[in-house]
């Protein structure tokens, strides 16, 4: 029954826009052969290989003054073909429009990713109950809106002394500060991070680097361990917004390790190694695994065999590892989440190939706040990260603030405790009142997403027929949801739907449109 | 007595890293052709061919794999060989070290620039008046410090209001918000730079993407306007982190048009035309002109009339402008600063290729805060930079302080009133003293710095001499300034003082330092 889709990574996408000169070469060398070693004689042996000698020097010689000016794209996304900007002439009707590079040509573009379609859907009829009834409802971004009221409390009690102190120190705001986040905040999120992760997870402040959010973070990783045109390989279905962090700017491409709804998506280690030998096989140099634990959109956590297993597997191959944790503190239910920090303390284990990205947009409900920490053991990367830290600081008001309410061990206890009932509970509720709809759900005990399945409800069984269903989320019931081809999941009907949007009071109402959708699915089959 | 620097631009080294194939194609092709010409006949003529053709494709076809995997340096600066990561092997003594990055592997490298080594040398041994006297004094960085006390007066007095509201709306900033910044912060920022760049500079907030600092502003700049290997014309002296901000990760070349001492560092248009040629005669597509205007280091402004020509040069050559204008509003004395913005509104003007870069950290003294702004009048850069926002997003809690220390329009007026005539008082105080030890400055009326003619103190009379004087700077007088070098200036002997930092208090003390320094050169000549 499974269809599997067409993989996203294209190497002969990127082949075709960087035109090989062996193949051209093939053309005129095979005829050639016949030729010299037929009966051509002296007069075609000699004098054609000195014309087609003579072609291919200059053709070699305008090889390379455009490929010193013409890189490969960097993304494996197609390209158009470039048009020069004298061409817009005649469309302008006046002068000659000025170019823009290759990379604001593509992402200039309205966005292709249904993830961003349907966030910008939201952005332009967004849902309140009391000044937009019947507008789009978010259930497409992982936004943690149940403990606002904590969070909201607690700055309203403290935001002036934690930024501006007793005795007021501007000093310690106004002018530029360390770049790579100051060494308060650093300690208060080491000490943050140990609460949250575990007893045996403690990362040294000097090991860390802070950026404007995770985001960056893992951009700033790409650039650091690969090359343009390298590759990592990423279990799916993963966060869609990782095809825009490592492969927009960095040029890094991501080559996809499907998991399956028979193993509940978990990883396994002989996908990761044909991905991982077939990328070789195509000439493509892998410089990484990027894995998000707990998963997102999944919601499931690695056992700690499979990150033993992961590390075997990187060693191996000599490759780093990327774990993007930033669901850490945001499990519920029996299964404890264990870091990749956690296993690294055995002395034979290479820890310079382990970089762990973290933040505080999900655990600590401050998206809008942009704190990420890049956590690493490899020297040179720490190094460079913080240079590149420049071009992502966060503003020293915010760290002042944030250092602060880290700081208060009591408030992130009681912050934790309530934030982890209340999303289990809003969990709980969601996915029970799908199941009576027959709407059926991985199983997940992290993150603020369920993953659910609607293969019954789409017709025909492939992306097409899952991408319909999404329009009639949007349209019929008025409710922005993930589908799983935005996730590269190569099982058609999957949906990542995000439940800390809402309130524990709004469920009815969302599961009321979803039911008009799924009788809309039952009437037209 | 002018001696030409190296010119930073280094088509050649570049070459060198990308092993050109044609001129290896050449050394076989040449005797090939005597052989086939002269006395081979049929035999060598049919089977030399063939070999070198067999030869030829297998040579062909490995440097393809190599090609799609290591694209050209980004950076025109000279690479090490790669190292492969095996090699390190007998090194380490265990396992082969993992391999990252060559962005990485340069940038971690320690700083060549003397402009980042002075920073961090006073970063660890910083001056402080009773904690440490002895310690080095920052004139090397342009932070103003001359107006703490009433942005510190403002925040204490206004925090609360201001980030949490009357009434508590945390809805405002812990949630995502637009990346690209709050609607009310560009209005607010657009009302403004109105008031501080004069009355005809009117930026719809519908033309602006935030993000955080003037420094990634120029980075995503750099990534839509040119590809990698394309290359920026930059006048010189020019602001050090500039080679930061386009060669690094967006991996375009700037390429620098010398200003003169004789003609006060202002900007010749042959020059320019110069230049541009010489690039486009080495295969350099140039795609735009990125101007500091104030200029940094010099402190002088463009003329109306330059600004004109600048359009019509880059009008001319179908390229963009870029202007760095955060200095616009830390003017003095009675020239008047005019905006890029200011000379648009003709109709017969593609406004299309301007591109204007604005920000908080100099004109407002909240370098901490990291705000910066994209001004661009191009709608598919506006929309590629939104979305690169994403990297460099300003946190919420200082957007709404922000904007509501920006809404407040007395007490902007009276600040500005105040930080010019401190700065203009430190300016002329600071410059007759230096004066007074024979060191005479550019003409200036803009900026935090001066720029200042020490090519009287330096023996030999070139970069070598430059560099020996700023390490006396250094380590006899415990200063760091920047050097002309790191501004690419072509004159030897210049360099930049930035006397912001200090008070008006401290320029006795900073005087008497130098003078050491002074007299040091003067008795060892």
């Amino acid at each position: 029954m499974t269809q599997t889709r067409k993989p996203s990574s294209k190497p002969e996408a990127r082949e075709a826009q960087n035109p090989s000169f062996s193949s051209s070469g093939m053309k005129l060398i095979v005829p050639l052969q016949g030729v010299v070693q037929g009966r051509g004689g002296l007069l075609l042996g000699t004098l054609v290989p000195c014309a087609l000698f003579y072609f291919l020097q200059l053709y070699l010689k305008r090889r390379r003054s455009t490929a010193n000016c013409n890189p490969p794209s960097p993304s494996s996304e197609p390209t158009l073909p470039r048009t020069s900007s004298r061409s817009n002439l005649s469309a302008r009707g006046s002068i000659s429009r000025v170019r823009i590079s290759r990379l604001a040509t593509q992402i200039s573009r309205p966005d292709e990713s249904l993830y961003y379609v349907g966030l910008d859907r939201v952005s332009r009829d967004p849902y309140h109950a009391l000044d937009n009834p019947d507008g789009v409802i978010q259930l497409g971004l992982a936004d943690n809106k149940l403990c606002l009221d904590l969070i909201g409390e607690w700055v309203a009690r403290n935001l002036e002394d934690s930024v501006v102190g007793t005795g007021l120190n501007i000093n310690g705001i106004a002018p530029y500060q360390t770049y790579d986040g100051l060494m308060e905040l650093k300690m208060a999120l080491s000490d943050f991070m140990h609460q949250v992760m575990g007893e045996s997870v403690k990362f040294d402040p000097s090991n860390m680097v802070l950026t404007a959010g995770a985001t960056p973070a893992i951009e700033i990783l790409s650039f650091c361990l690969a090359d343009q045109g390298n590759a990592f390989l990423v279990p799916t279905p993963y966060y869609p917004g990782f095809d825009r962090d490592v492969r927009w700017r960095p040029g890094v491409d991501l080559i996809p390790v499907h998991c399956r709804s028979a193993d509940n998506f978990n990883l396994n280690i002989t996908a990761l190694e044909q991905a991982y030998s077939q990328a070789r096989k195509r000439g493509v140099k892998v410089r990484g695994i990027l894995i998000s634990n707990p998963s997102n959109p999944v919601g499931n956590i690695m056992t700690q065999d499979m990150l033993y297993s992961l590390l075997d597997f990187a060693e191996e191959k000599n490759i780093h590892i990327i774990a993007d944790e930033v669901f850490a503190g945001s499990t519920y239910g029996s299964e404890k989440f264990v870091s990749l920090a956690e296993i690294l303390d055995s002395d034979y284990i290479d820890k310079s190939r382990v970089h762990i990205v973290y933040g505080l947009s999900k655990d600590l409900s401050l998206a809008g706040f942009r704190v990420g920490v890049i956590c690493s053991f490899n020297d040179s990367v720490l190094a460079a990260a913080k240079k590149l830290s420049r071009f992502s600081s966060i503003s020293a008001p915010t760290q002042r603030l944030v250092t602060s309410m880290l700081s208060d061990k009591r408030f992130i206890r009681e912050y934790f405790e309530t934030n982890r009932k209340r999303i289990q509970q809003v969990h709980d509720e969601f996915v029970d009142c799908l199941s009576k709809l027959g709407i059926k759900c991985a199983k997940s005990c992290a993150g603020m997403y369920c993953w659910a399945d609607m293969n019954g409800l789409i017709r025909p069984y492939s992306e097409k027929g899952e991408i319909e269903l999404w329009e009639k989320f949007l349209s019929i019931a008025k409710i922005n949801i993930t589908p799983g081809s935005s996730c590269h999941c190569i099982e058609p009907g999957w949906f990542r739907i995000c439940f800390t949007t809402i309130t524990l009071e709004e469920i009815p109402l969302v599961i009321e449109r979803i039911r008009r959708v799924v009788e809309s699915c039952k009437s037209s089959s």
